[in-house]
């Protein structure tokens, strides 16, 4: 471990560390970004705000967890510290890729918030109210900012200073990540809208958009970046694919029984838009007729208020729907643990991937 | 030169081969790229109708010739014919990120038609016309697939086999390209709307949207796959330049003069938009009180009707911008001309160059 860098594995003092690469990178942003204090410095600008926004970090470190977990920061090889850099910008870079991801999807969800402040897109229209047209605008300035996001984060890439095993190990990974979430993304724009009782469906989201985009992906790439063996990979799996479900369904329930001063975002939001969830799925399986009717005139309404907010969460809580979705949480959760035990992996590593865990199983926000 | 598979540089031919490329390619699409059989099967199966409608390809053969150009095809190194591979998913990837940006500028512009065909928000609207939402799903699942296409290209390019040498001076080319022409549509879109007499501000975005991206850098990629030096490079760019601006001032009154009939497009779109081309900034510049207030109250509006046209397109004429135009289209077409003469290039290669600048500066589609 160098131990100058990273005196122990505190989670929040990497966290922190990511904070200052990103702030680093974005300062002085690689070839192909345009300059802050140039011509398109808005759009470069309003990325710097964004991505720099508090966040929870946990993709890029998840990254550095499997970097570690694969023997990284030790003396020799490319997991030594030569290999630093390389660790940190390809874990910004997740951060950076993740941005891209958000601000697409705030638009096609019309999100007014994220992480408690404006949008990307809302932000620009309330930077450019001056225009007849704000509210267009502000949507095309956020996908051309979301665009660059994704063309910041693969020069990021590029220039990470990958060795030629590196590329041949880490960019077949970054593709399919690219791919999945993606697919995901697709999956859930033409679920969203009408409540359907297709659990399985609203799982293969919560797996294509989370669970492996979210939390096995990041692990495999630092785990590959330090030559990580197929063992290595296969023991990331077992953890990250159980708890990133479960971190899915700990999001569907904070997006209709959270609090929005912890979240962030409103509330009523995945009610109005008709959101895939396992917990909705739930619900209207198991819903009475009378239950099944109160649903589908409610869920996806736009202009759904808080009575009939309350009336859903009902139904959720007594088709029982929310109880079996603390259950499943809990599964995985255990699940996600039990992959660690007795397994090849230094103690304090194993330990941050369980208070990672817990942090993404048991929260409020 | 390789003899068996490009017989002589017969643009047709090549650009035949360009299409034959990204038909095998799309086929079976790179890790990444969702299954067109699977889940998401709709978002690929749009983008390979979207990046198979005919073309002009003009991206890809600018980076065969570039190749070519800089010695390309031989007998040894990676300019070989081993490299040839390597080139052609390249030149490949380059049409596939311009889908991309097509896709997502056709949303940004509004256009309801691409390439004689309902662009691709249109096309989803209408393929899903049974939803409530379908006009904003059309949308929204454009977003992702413009998204789709950015991961597809560069997929393309991650898996294209490019050596160690080829990737340090071809990846900054292309996160360079990716940035520049970002910027342009930031530029763009935030200039639309509003006429003005800034000639200079119309020309930078011609810069950036069409001589950079359009022409140079393909010509530099291609080039510096097969180790181009310094002095080739700025031969291309010598050529490049001027010819990608006579491009775009062809594009500009082909948007307003054209026949929809060939260009595929619909004549009123620019002018409803209130596009700022350099053809508009000369006519504001130059227009008589009275003509400006005529072009304020029409350029710009989304009901412009044929005889609003006609009125802008008098004006157009009249105060001599038109004109203006062509003859800035024919001295760029002549100095990108003069750039080919007694340089170093095969005269067949000079030949093929000069046949593209004809095709790209005096066209009626």
């Amino acid at each position: 471990m160098s131990t100058d860098l990273v005196p122990t594995l505190d989670l929040d003092a990497l966290r922190d560390r990511v904070d200052t690469v990103l702030a680093e990178i974005l300062r002085r942003p690689p070839a192909g970004v345009p300059s802050p204090r140039g011509r398109a410095g808005e759009l470069t600008r309003a990325l710097t705000d964004f991505v720099l926004a508090p966040g929870k970090r946990i993709r890029p470190l998840l990254c550095v967890l499997g970097w570690y977990a694969a023997g990284g920061g030790g003396e020799d090889g490319e997991g030594g510290e030569d290999g630093e850099e390389t660790l940190w910008r390809t874990a910004a870079s997740l951060e950076v890729f993740h941005a891209f991801a958000l601000i697409h999807d705030d638009i096609i969800d019309g999100s007014p918030t994220r992480r408690g402040r404006p949008s990307a897109h809302r932000a620009f229209a309330t930077r450019h109210r001056a225009r007849p047209d704000a509210d267009a605008f502000g949507v095309h300035a956020a996908i051309l900012l979301g665009d660059l996001a994704l063309i910041c984060s693969n020069a990021l890439v590029n220039t990470a200073g990958l060795s030629p095993r590196q590329r041949d190990t880490v960019l077949p990974l970054l593709d399919a990540m690219r791919g999945e979430v993606l697919l995901g993304q697709h999956m859930d724009l033409t679920a969203t809208g009408r409540p359907t009782g297709d659990v399985e469906e609203a799982l293969t989201i919560a797996r294509l958009k989370t669970a492996k985009y979210t939390v096995e992906r990041p692990l495999h790439l630092g785990a590959a970046l330090a030559g990580a063996d197929r063992d290595l990979l296969a023991l990331c799996s077992a953890y990250a694919l159980p708890l990133g479900e479960a971190f899915q369904l700990r999001d569907d329930l904070l997006g209709v029984f959270g609090d929005p001063a912890l979240t962030g975002k409103p509330v009523l939001e995945d009610l109005r838009s008709g959101k895939a969830t396992v917990l909705m799925a739930l619900a209207t399986r198991h819903a009475t007729p009378e239950q099944r009717k109160t649903l589908d005139a409610l869920v996806g309404r736009a202009d759904l208020d808080e009575d009939g907010a309350a009336r859903v969460r009902h139904i959720l809580q007594h088709t029982g729907a929310r109880d079996t979705v603390e259950c499943m949480i809990a599964e995985r959760y255990e699940q996600a643990l039990r992959a660690l035990d007795g397994g090849p992996l230094a103690p304090e590593i194993a330990a941050a991937l369980r208070q990672i865990a817990a942090r993404a199983a048991i929260r409020t926000a």
